[in-house]
Order: C-alpha cells, then structure tokens, then sequence
C-alpha cells in the first residue's frame, strides 16, 4: 500500500529541486536521488527533500532528469514497484511510447529559468504556470488523477494534450523560438565581432527576445533530437514565413505588411493569460464506459474547447464496469463541457452550479 | 541669436511628449506641434510642452514625426530659421542625404515602448538608454555639440555612429528582430486558430520573445520602406542562418548544435549594459583642423573602439583655422583613446586624469 503524501524524485536540478520545495510545501514528504550523489546532498541541505532515497511506497515518483534519460528511468522505477511515475521532459510522445505503461502519465511544466541547478531553485516556481500532462488509452484513470492531484498542489494549473499535438505546439511556442532566439543573437554577435560597443544599440526589445539564448544549451540536443520532425517542420514554416516577409519588404508591399504585423498584433494581445480563479464553480458528472482512453478524452476535449478543469475525481461504481468522472469547472463552462461531451457520446449524469 | 534652453518640439507622441517631459525636468523651455491640433493641446495639459508652436529662436529643434515626414519636416524648419534640428527617427541615411545640411544632426534613442500616444509619455523614457546621433562631413560642429549637450540633459547616453553603420546595426538589432517577433506569433495564432486554449502553452519565454508584436503597425511600412536594403540583408542572412539550424537539427548534429548555441549564450550573457557611472574622468584635448568630418570621424571612433564620451566641448582658436575638441572619458580609456586618434593622424595636445 502506497503512502498517499510521499513522493519520490529523481533529478534535483533546477526543476526538481523547485518541485521538491513546492511539494514540501504543500505537506508532501519527499525522498529523492540524483546520479551525481553530491546534488541530492545539496537537494536535502537546501529543503527539497527529506532525505536521499527512492520509496516505492511513494504515491507519485516524479523523473526531473534530462529528457534523453527519462523513459530508461522511468521504466526502471515501474519495474521497482513504484506505482505511479511521471516526468518534466520538454517532449512527450517519444517519452510516452518507450515507457508505455499504465502507471506512467507524461507530464511538462510549462515553466523555467535561465538559471539552473539546485541553488536557484524555489518553491513557487510553478505558482500560477501551465503544466500540461498527456495521458493516452493506456493510462490509468487513478494514476492520472494522483498526478493531477499533485500538480495542483504544485500551484500549477493542469491541461492535458495529446502527446504528439503536445509536441507539435511546443516546437511551435518553445523549441523553434528558442533556437531562432539564439540565431538572431548569433548574428547580430557576427557582425559585431570586432565591435563590442554596436551591440549597445540592442535595446529592450532586443533583450528580451535574446534573454532564453542565456540558458544553458546542455539540455536542447536531447530535445531537438527526440522532437526532431516537429522542429524541422516548425523551421521550415518560420523560414517560409520570413520568406515572403523578406518578399513584402523588398516589394515596399505597405498593405500587405501592415495586415502580417495587424495578426500578430491581435494574436499578441489576446495571448491567453493564465487560467483566472472562477468566482463560481459548477460540477459535472461524467458516466465514463470502462474502456480505454474515456479519461484522455473527456480531459483533452476539455483542453481543446478552453474548460479549466479545476478538479477530477474518479467514482468507480460497485459494479466495477463503468465508473463516473466528477469534474469540478467554473460555472460558465458548465453547459459548453457537457454539450461538448454528449456531442462524442458521453452521458453526463449529473450537473450543478456549486454554491 | 537663439535663446539656449528654448528647444521647439514637432510630433508630441510617446517619443517627442516625453522628451518634452525630460526636457523640461531639466530646466528647458519647450514650444512645439503637431499636425493634429488636439494632439499638441494634450500634450500642454500633459505637461510636455510649455506651449502650442514653433520658435526659430529655439537652440534646438527635434522633430518626432513618423520616419517618412522626418526629412521634410526637418528641410521646412532650417528653411525657417530653426539653426539647429535633429530627429528621431529609427532610419538614418536617407533622411541624412534628404536634408543634407550642416545644422541637422540625425538621432535615435533607442528606447520606446508598445505604447502609444502622449499619456503613455514619461520624463524618465531615456534614462540610462543609447541614443545614437549621426553627424557626417557635413555637420556643423557646434549643431553637433547643442543636440548631444541636449541629450545628456534628458539622461541618456550618446554614441555616434555613421548613418550607413546605424541602419545596418538597427536593421540586426530592431527592424529584423520585430519582423521575427512578428512571424513567430503568426505562426502560432495560425496553428492555433480553431483552438487558442493551446496558446496557454506559451510560457515567459516566448511572451517574452513576441512581447515587441504588441506594438502598433502603423510606423514599420515607413521604416520598412526607408531602411528596406539592409532590412531584406539581414533577413536572407537570417533566413540562411535558420537553414543551418535545420539542417543541424535533422540531421540530429549534437556537436554542431551545442557550439551553434554556446556561441549566442556567450554573446547573450556579454551583451554590454549601460555604460557604468565612471569613477574616475581622463580629458583629452584633440587638435582638429578645420577641415569636415573631422567631429564625426573623432566620435564614431570612439563607439567603435568602445570609449563611452561623457562630455564635449569645442574650442575655436583665435586664428580660427583649426580648433580643439576637449573629451571627457573615463580615466580608463584615456590611453586607448590617445592611441586610436593618433594613429589616425590627429594631434593631442593634452591629456590628464581629472581629480
């Protein structure tokens, strides 16, 4: 029997320390290990972890090493008895493939620093961020909802994706930015070579669109290796696009310059912020068929049509063949979830604004 | 005779209410216009200006309109008997040949932000900011010395630079970094049309990255179309640059990848700040013989080789066939300087520590 508030950690960099805080924090017990030894010792000094080790009597182990190593951990835990694992890796569906067990939920913190390592660490690292987590026909519902559970713990705010549309946005918001980030320092550092002081002419703008170039770059080969086609397919489109930017420039095509930069101005501004605290909840119950991937789906469509699913639990009922999803959204959403939900052939049993 | 602390101010948006506001904080007396009226009462109510109009007596004019009516503006003003007028404007060489004459002196600050419009105005805009000028053979050194005294008044710092040399340096640093900004967020709002939940994936890195996206279109077709040459430059080294990357990532080239990345993490992280408050001052007296271009040769030697001029002054000779140029720089660069100038054939006549 599992211990419902111990976690494991394995990896106590800058992330897994911050997910030690936060969940020490919020009165979870943590033990924890890292393959250099004299880190976790750092981790326990610095308040991330009770004490060097691995539980499999932990409710959630949580793999926080780079992502070319998180399957084979992963995988090796599963083996050791640890009955729920997840990880923070930056790409999913490779991870999720290698691994493929039901105990495994694949997760990503939307959330970072240029920083790194245990001293930069901090609990609320993840206040308020978007975690996405990517469960699958495979994985089980009580493992999802331990996962889940935990994360909001965490302060952050869950959505789930698909892993390959998960990878495919990240290459997209993440990968493909920072490396056009660290290209366009790149250049303006050619140019400037012999002449330090031009670059004074970066301002603001130009510091902030450089500012992830600063990150340490030991980690991005294991990402473009494992999200490889994503990031080539993202870099293909970006070039394509700076293409007939480069043809609207030359032209003097003043129109038509103005329209690109009027969408991104658009987009721009209603970038969504993060999830608000709903003043008024309502709760929707979800009969969910005994069958593979109810819970990846109902939870994904939820992403997908912008319902924040502010709490999930799962009822099995005792007749052990279907169960009932209760998922807690804000109040306004209560109607668009559940004719979202009747529309793919789920019967919602139940629904009620909450007072 | 112009009165010393009168300056005129034409365009009373972001960048021209807020150098009335900077200007004014320092002691000046400040006139100025705008094509719409309403705009230029607004900026009297905002404190930006002492009052409506243009006064030929001013010791300096700026004009603050879009890049496209710089020149013109500025030919009218000298055509009135304004002696001294800078503007500015984020593209420098055409509008320099426009003009082409001894009292207009080109100018930049780069500092802005994506707000518009005189209420978003502020006294402190330029503090601490790079603020370019571009004198050439032409430039009076009197006009030169007026508008960079003036500068140091709104609390920026000066760097000169050739025209040419700016619009190529802007177009790696600014034009092309927004165009980039730009395209990024398009192509995230377009794979995200049907689904802008998905953009809750976007972390800091990349609102950090599109931030500049936000600003209003309205003055990139003029920018675009005066500094288009070196624009549609940078954008082919970039767009080949960003092949490289490709091909990197396909072809899964860790190596290549990581000294690709450690090359812009090092640029990034030795990205120079402001010019730090010098401790200690060195003055420099160069001899400069009446011939043009000798000013702009002296002070874009001095940005390229990384001597910040904290002040200048011009002293004429009684003969009046050659004067002195008395340069204050911090006590550290003295010797650099010294050097760079006489190897380029001038004379120093002096050279001290300032206690």
């Amino acid at each position: 029997m599992s211990n419902p508030r111990l976690a494991t950690l394995v990896g106590t960099g800058l992330i897994g320390g911050s997910i030690g805080l936060a969940l020490r924090r919020a009165g979870w017990a943590v033990v924890g290990t890292d393959r250099d030894r004299e880190r976790a010792d750092a981790a326990v000094a610095h308040g991330a972890l009770d004490a060097v080790g691995e539980d499999p009597a932990s409710a959630l182990t949580i793999v926080a090493t780079p992502v070319g190593s998180v399957a084979a951990e992963a995988r090796r835990l599963l083996k050791a008895g640890h009955p729920v694992v997840t990880d923070v890796g930056s790409v999913k569906a490779p991870v999720v493939a290698a691994v493929d067990h039901p105990g495994f939920v694949g997760g990503h913190p939307m959330a970072g620093s240029e920083q790194e390592g245990i001293a930069a660490a901090t609990a609320d690292l993840f206040d308020g961020a978007t975690w996405v987590l990517t469960p699958t026909a495979l994985t089980d519902d009580q493992a999802y909802a331990t996962v889940r559970a935990a994360i909001v713990d965490l302060g952050a705010e869950v959505v789930a994706l698909d892993p390959a549309r998960h990878d495919a946005l990240v290459a997209e918001v993440s990968h493909v930015p920072h490396l056009t980030a660290a290209t366009l320092m790149r250049l303006a550092d050619d140019t400037a070579e012999e002449h330090r002081a031009l670059l004074r002419l970066a301002a603001g703008g130009f510091r902030d669109m450089t500012r992830v170039a600063a990150g340490h770059p030991g980690i991005w080969p294991d990402i473009c290796g494992e999200n490889r086609e994503a990031i080539v397919d993202v870099l293909d489109r970006l070039i394509d696009a700076l293409g007939e930017v480069r043809t609207v420039v030359a032209g003097n095509d003043r129109d038509r310059l103005l329209a690109l930069l009027d969408q991104a101005r658009a987009a721009r501004t209603s970038l969504p912020a993060r999830f608000g605290r709903p003043s008024e909840l309502g709760e929707l119950r979800v009969v969910v068929p005994d069958r593979p991937g109810a819970l990846a789906e109902v939870t994904t469509l939820a992403t997908e049509i912008d319902v924040n699913i502010a709490n999930l639990e799962i009822a099995h009922s005792s007749e052990g063949d279907r169960g009932v999803l209760i998922l807690v959204v804000e109040a306004e959403a209560l109607g668009r979830l559940h004719d979202a939900l009747v529309e793919r052939g789920f019967i919602v049993s139940h629904q009620q604004v909450l007072e």
